[in-house]
């Protein structure tokens, strides 16, 4: 072991389940949250307990803290495991905190969120030779399930790791493989952003159930009840558009179908029926209103970014258009001005040669 | 009464219900359909038994067939009283069966349907006197109730009419004021097809509960469950869209609320306390699939020949195109190039103001 310590960042579902299975394995492991309530259960149990199908046990911290300099204060391997619309107060925040040769992987990084991260860094004056990159996906379905208490549900057999620019993925990789040997190098950070599914699975599934939710406080399983046969005709009309943006820019990607088959074993030919046999999704309710990061987080974050990248692939997005004129108008946002756009991933002006070479040399 | 015979073509809800309304005022009344199975309950019984909240009682037709030819045998002012999508099947029937000076209604016309139904009469040679006109709305909410049973539940105290072209408007309403003293004579057909509310309280309230009614085979009421706040929000973008377009036409309107208020005697402030106060919607039921008229008619008959003549104007409409886009999807169909595009209302290639001068004189 290499690594001696993690240093993760943001202590949801995600942070508290990977400081645990973390620390488990033998890892010293810094917790950090900006908010003070989400880690005073660990605080208070001094630790986690952690459960389900991955390590089980109570793993012991080296250290919980609202402090990011504190967090920072040893070095480590930084993990941000956060909801994408907060990489960019985090970015502004340890920019001037950062050493030299610092790893940071956002896990995951959304769409762009490497992108933009490092353009905050740059603009910051954090060091030139820090390492930022991202993984493509959480590498658990977990949940907190009481304080200081985490279920791992799933553990993906499978985890894409992209650094921007490209040059640095297999120095940034190695430590990640240490502790999960199923991260892989991907071509670059297109690939980790043009494989965040969450915005195809989740954004029309919610505005084509709007008044279900609304009217019910989400009281149905949103894969199982909520994607019947129409709602699904959605899901893969954006997908289409994400896979035809995928080959313009000649990066490797699955259907969402293939993608469920692969990494979840579902089984069938139509998309419900293939979600439906996903285990994982059988007690998923529906979000409980509109105010829920399949929305909040998968349109700014991850519908927003693939039609900017599009507009420089020149690849047509009028499906994901239309999901974000029409959750921006039901959140009272201008998720296209707000969101990251090109300006926020530091890609405004490029052409579509450019665009590639910036993901792999950074200039 | 100067009119003495009215031909209603259609005997679904709405043609059995003025049928046996205008009977019972004292016309004779003829009645066809293409259908035999529509008609045949109507044979059976000899006529058809009204009940509800205008006039009761057992009303002896005419003549009741699916010959067109039969029904217009002796002269009437003839209404069409058929989904939109028929329209153009019943103008190329009847095209080269009518006299010099008939009088055509389309009750309601969606949007369009006089501009259509007149481009086809012309290209099928009929009589250039025939007059053509059309309302914006149903007279009546009603349902058939049994074989030969029909109860109107409500009757519209403002119908707006308009012939195409509009110098026509004052002739074709004389008629029409005989027996509906509530039709009043409006601007243009760009009236009546700018004040279709059906496709704006339908149809983003049919998509944003897809996966309800698809889940449950529309087990909750449409308006009273399924207008929530957000979707209230897409109705009423859609709403704001058709009002710029009426105001770039100088076409007068009122907004959705408005309408509500005037015409269903609805209260309140937000969009869906509104609808929950029209006692009219408490009852109705979301559609059963996506196989409803409340799509296969609102967008291609409704939405479509919107966006069509907002073309013209120049005023934009993304949240009807989205509607568009997405409807079309879901039932497989291309609503753009099957809908009332201007190709089929015979305004191709015309700007504002040949637009303007066309729907007054006719060319």
């Amino acid at each position: 072991m290499k690594t001696k310590r993690i240093i993760i960042l943001g202590a949801g579902n995600g942070g508290q389940a990977m400081a645990a299975a973390i620390a488990l394995a033998g890892y010293e492991v810094v917790l950090y949250d900006r908010f003070e309530e989400a880690i005073a259960p660990v605080l208070q149990r001094g630790g986690i307990e952690l459960s389900g199908v991955s390590a089980q046990g109570f793993a012991r911290l080296a250290k919980v803290t609202t402090d990011l300099k504190e967090a920072l204060l040893e070095k480590g391997l930084i993990l941000v495991v956060l909801p994408a619309f907060a990489h960019a107060y985090i970015a502004e925040q340890i920019a001037p905190l950062l050493r030299r040769d610092d790893m940071i992987i956002l896990s995951p990084g959304s769409t762009g969120g490497a992108l933009e991260f490092r353009k905050i860094l740059a603009e910051r004056g954090a060091p030139t030779g820090v390492k930022v990159g991202e993984t493509n996906t959480l590498i658990y379905a977990c949940r907190i399930i009481g304080p200081g208490q985490v279920k791992i549900m799933g553990v993906k057999d499978y985890l894409g790791v992209a650094a921007f620019p490209a040059k640095d993925t297999e120095v940034l990789l190695e430590p990640l493989k240490e502790i999960y040997p199923q991260a892989h190098a991907e071509e670059n950070v297109l690939f980790t952003a043009l494989n965040n599914m969450n915005p195809i699975f989740h954004v029309f599934p919610t505005l084509a159930n709007l008044g279900w939710i609304e009217a019910t406080q989400g009281n149905f399983r949103f894969y199982y009840d909520g994607i019947t046969t129409s709602v699904a005709k959605l899901v893969e009309a954006v997908d289409r558009e994400r896979m035809m943006l995928c080959q313009s820019l000649r990066i490797s990607t699955l259907s969402g179908i293939e993608w469920q088959k692969k990494f979840y074993g579902a089984r069938g030919d139509a998309l419900p029926e293939v979600l439906q046999s996903n285990r994982a999704y059988e007690e998923i309710q529906a979000p409980r209103s509109k105010e829920t990061r399949l929305l909040t987080e998968d349109v700014p974050m991850g519908l927003v970014p693939m039609v900017e990248i599009a507009k420089i692939a020149g690849v047509p997005t009028p499906f994901m258009d239309s999901a974000i004129l029409l959750a921006s108008e039901i959140m009272g946002q201008d998720y296209r001005a707000t969101g990251r756009n090109l300006d926020a991933m530091g890609l405004a002006g490029l052409n579509k040669e450019q665009l590639l070479r910036r993901v792999k040399e950074g200039d």
